[in-house]
């Protein structure tokens, strides 16, 4: 029905989660009102991000150099090392601005029901980093999930000889939550890390 | 602080209507997660549907051919014409698979306020197939606005000569809807439109 280039434009917006038939058909019309330049700008960077696009040999950050803009920086605190579960994390923390540091991107967290196991998450590139570089604090910043806990749990022991503070993200009752929608487990770790009003 | 080509990605994916920053994100990254194929596919039907894709010479319906397949499959019945307001339509229909006849598409509709004025809908066009393609009936299924009345208005007017009867898609309360969430105007057009029952 559709002209055959429509439907594989159609078929390839499917891929992306989230978009199912009737968004992907939108995108592709959408495309069409499009001006040449953009179409064509779209269809390139498709392409670099497959092409260009790898993880920092340190650090595992996506970037298209040898090492990303954070590893290269040397005004960084090098003394603060903060381990996430994916790029994405890396970026959040970088848009907020408030962390001067390193980062270590493992390749995702500790999850036995998902057939995930310690050896699967680049542990090893971190423990051979970790005991190369003198850090004096190391921040777990994981979601705060089983999953996040167990990680944290994990590589907390697996550095414990190394004799680095460790910390991870506070977590408890979100700013601007409403009390009465704050899940019981949050609730319990809001109350055990209480912090008094000084 | 994105590497280039995924900050080019980002800004693509917001050209599409309805993409915000958060958004192109989230799809940016989620192209990382294709496979090689399937990238190089998106990429690939981009520029296609730019390159390949045009109007029909005779219905303006898109197509990568001169004539589109239903111009050109003479197993349509071509004594009735539906007209539309937009390709989507025709596949609209296309889909609904109850419709044998043939279809023209306009320019849009007439809508002064947006400084659409009929000599900007392609009328010429329509009106040059209507006097040598003989049909008997012509439809108009243009969406139930002060725009779509308007441009059926007009277009009855300038074909009212020509003895071929004209028709328009009925309006009225949808299946399924509340009659209390019903439009004023929807309901004076189902009360007017009112079918005996047989």
């Amino acid at each position: 029905m559709y002209p055959e280039s429509i439907r594989s434009l159609i078929e390839s917006f499917k891929y992306l989660p989230g978009i199912g038939e009737k968004t992907a058909e939108r995108l592709a019309f959408s495309v069409l009102d499009l001006e040449e330049e953009q179409i064509e700008l779209f269809s390139e960077s498709l392409l670099d991000v497959n092409n260009k696009v790898h993880k920092c040999s340190k650090c595992n950050t996506l970037t298209e150099e040898d090492l990303c803009y954070i590893c290269s920086d040397s005004g960084r605190n090098s003394n603060v090392l903060c381990v996430v579960e994916d790029t994405k994390s890396v970026f959040l923390f970088e848009k907020l601005g408030m962390f001067s540091g390193k980062y270590h991107v493992l390749e995702g967290l500790i999850s036995p029901l998902d057939g995930i196991n310690p050896e699967d998450i680049g542990l090893d590139k971190l423990l051979d980093r970790v005991q190369e570089e003198k850090f004096e604090e190391i921040i777990f910043a994981f979601k705060p999930s089983i999953e996040g806990e167990t990680t944290a749990l994990y590589v907390k022991k697996i550095l414990d000889d190394l004799d680095i503070k460790i910390t991870r993200l506070a977590s408890g009752v979100p700013i601007g939550a409403d009390m009465e929608y704050v899940d019981s487990l949050t609730l319990e770790r809001a109350l055990n890390d209480r912090k008094e009003i000084e």
